[in-house]
């Protein structure tokens, strides 16, 4: 089985990753880019650290300027994060069985109605999976500061694949600053996974204990 | 770190420990009992498959009556289903830092709410863990597969550490089976570990890949 995570380099799809490690043969990562070219450096960088092999996928322009418009509309970041999220998921299900992300339990957005995920699974006759919708935000830290290294930066400083960060990026190429400041909450910021731990085992012991084995079989 | 998983010995409650594995040194299971002797066994033996610490919880009678007082006055099992749980991750959460769930995207009952979550977490200073609240059945079931194996059995005909099966049990000596058919929906079924696949690796270099370590670092 292969699972494909949406994936921004950040603490929380690195989570996903590792927790779906042990019952896929496969991970793919895939971050999705409005097309700012650098954005999505950071994350290629994670997945390099993380050890699955990573690709981008381009939001299509009509997908920006929709977002854009709701941004400017609404004056609050909620409908264009969901809206973005909505395509990111529906573009990986036309082509994949598992698709997962690191929406989180205490997120208002981006998050998925029930009767959407329900329609999504559905029509697409594939998986959607949410691992970290169980878990609050001290949990995912707590879990993922186990086995990643990550920093945590200010949003309007660095570039990121996280969706936000892109929308906030490009919103302030076309309509400046300040219609940033009106639309997104102050003070952004955005996890970045810099490395992976990987422990020596002390002895063969507690290996045979500790170690999740993996199967070739489907 | 150590987790709590509340455990029935069935599929749900067996994945969600291997979810947790790679994050936790330590992991606890705990199948909370109406005190009906029997079923509670076959969660021990479940448990020690699976390869972890096991030990039973016997509800006070008090929540028993409560919840029989519940089951016919609703005339449903979804009340009587949601106290007994709450008794259960209550009861964990006074001792543990990290108490772990079984249930599932789509179960109408046991579910806590949103906001009784936050409150059980600030009042106790603990984390509440619902590893497959962002998971489908049919994900879970692919997902359970592929290490463990169990079998679907008809609740009516085995004992079970399912809080349906305790109450349905507890209903039929006191009430009578009419009773049980009239609150309960028909032919409910559960599931049961009877075995961990544990693979043989092929090679060294497959298993540098695959093998999840785990560190000795708190």
């Amino acid at each position: 089985m292969k699972a494909t995570v949406l994936f921004s380099g950040g603490k929380d799809s690195g989570l996903v990753t590792l927790l779906l490690e042990p019952f896929f043969e496969e991970i793919e990562l895939v971050t999705f880019s409005f097309g700012r070219e650098e954005s999505w450096r950071p994350a290629a960088q994670a997945a390099k650290e993380i050890g699955h092999p990573h690709r981008v996928a381009v939001f299509g322009e009509a997908v920006l300027e929709e977002a854009l418009k709701m941004l400017l509309a609404a004056g609050h970041p909620g409908q264009a994060l969901n809206y973005a999220h909505s395509i990111a998921v529906e573009t990986l299900a036309q082509e994949a069985e598992f698709v997962a992300d690191g929406t989180r339990r205490d997120d208002r957005a981006p998050v998925m109605s029930y009767s959407d995920i329900r329609s999504l699974e559905d029509r697409r006759k594939m998986h959607y999976l949410r691992p970290l919708a169980g878990l609050g935000g001290r949990t995912i830290r707590a879990m993922a500061t186990r086995h990643l290294e990550f920093v945590e930066e200010l949003s309007a400083m660095y570039p990121a694949s996280d969706f936000e960060v892109g929308l906030r990026h490009a919103l302030a190429n076309r309509w400046g600053q300040a219609e940033v400041d009106r639309i997104f909450p102050a003070n952004h910021t955005h996890t970045r996974v810099i490395r992976r731990k990987r422990f020596v085992q002390e002895d063969e012991g507690q290996e045979d204990q500790a170690c999740q084995s993996i199967s070739t079989e489907s």
